[in-house]
């Protein structure tokens, strides 16, 4: 006689702890809020998507779809952050090139709720939904600086206003180049996005230290790290030839 | 004897036409806007900055501060757009200069207004407001194409997908560049940070024409209408020590 395995209890009368059934709502929401603008998520589909009842969701969230929305975008942020993570040896550019491809990854998971929390007009939006993203945007910025040679830490060197600038430019033609990537559905390919704005972070290099010290001596640095087959080498390649039209 | 001349009839009791007196309320909206969130600005207070009661205010505006928000936030982005305006003559580096010296100089004049509309969290922000701002940001780009020799027009050549990022790009790093200047209590004084908005865009330009054909033909016509002198030729005699160095 061949033993039938009984049926794994259901998920929706499974047991959890306060933590694990906090984890698996705020999963569910951020599942929901990844391809949907806010305003478009009822709590109702929350507790569906959760195999739960609503009276649940409130429990946990008592501010309703306002603060499951904010705990949920906490929540993403913290992914997003651990993205930009990535040792400082070998070539920066394509240190650079493998956080963006995480950070594409990222932008490609979550489509419509990355574009609507980005785009703003949704009432979901508060100071506080603000706050997070500039938090994000702040750590991407520190993450860069390290690779440029620069941190907070205090056997570091601190940044300068000009370098900190630029840096924080970049983050945002990043944004901007993530949301026009995904209205043109997710073209160009993710590989050449990312090769064309580690281009434009060499680029943007190049031009900061025609007018700014710092930013001349560590570029000074990185080109001694990278290759002549990298993307500075081909910059350097194709620049060339303008100058010598210019001079000559 | 010397004649006294009239005193002119106080502003409060002037009467004005509709379109004449909505133009005034508009008027001491937008000086309010300017400085302050919207969140912070009461109906009281543009009456009082007018010179009529309450009630008038109401009269034109019935939807109270969010309808006069948007109608000046309307009025703010026409005249954001007439500073994009630039004859297509002389190098294309001092026509993008002449352009941010204007944008610049509008930033300077709405600066808390401006920083409060695009840091969002304002529970003015609606996607009413939001289509305002993006009008804005398409009408920018199109006038930049334009000077790159390409345009809408019927007897035009349009800009592929690259460059239109790469312009649409290059807008948001700029508008991040405006609020951080803001931040820093406007530093660098506005003609350096022009300077390196323009070196940022021909440093994109060419970062971008080494993997798009099109960019590439752009530059090459560009590059004849540029002097030695100008911020093309600074950026070319800088990157042309890194390519000797990678490429010995």
């Amino acid at each position: 006689m061949t033993s039938v395995p009984a049926a794994p209890p259901s998920r929706a009368y499974r047991r959890l702890g306060v933590e694990e059934r906090r984890a698996q709502l705020l999963g569910a929401a951020l599942t929901l809020f990844a391809h949907r603008a806010p305003d478009d998520v009822s709590i109702d589909e929350v507790a569906v998507a959760a195999g739960v009842s609503r009276p649940l969701v409130y429990r946990y969230f008592p501010g309703g779809r306002q603060q499951l929305y904010e705990a949920a975008l906490g929540s993403a942020a913290e992914q997003l952050t651990l993205c930009f993570a990535e040792p400082t040896t070998g070539p920066p550019t394509e240190r650079v090139g493998r956080v963006l491809d995480r950070y594409l990854g990222f932008v490609d998971e979550h489509d419509a709720g990355f574009s609507a929390l980005l785009r703003g007009g949704s009432a979901a939006e508060t100071s506080r939904t603000s706050t997070i993203v500039d938090g994000v945007r702040r750590d991407a910025a520190e993450q860069i600086l390290l690779h440029l040679g620069r941190g907070p830490g205090p056997d570091q060197v601190p940044a300068g206003p000009r370098l900190r600038m630029m840096v924080r430019t970049w983050i945002a033609a990043v944004e901007a180049a993530s949301l026009i990537w995904l209205d043109e559905g997710k073209q160009p390919p993710a590989p050449d996005l990312r090769g064309w704005l580690v281009d434009h972070l060499i680029a943007l290099l190049a031009a900061t230290a025609t007018s700014d010290e710092e930013t001349a001596s560590v570029v000074a640095e990185l080109v001694g790290q990278e290759t002549a087959e990298g993307p500075v080498g081909r910059l350097a390649a194709l620049v060339t030839p303008m100058a010598e039209l210019l001079n000559p």
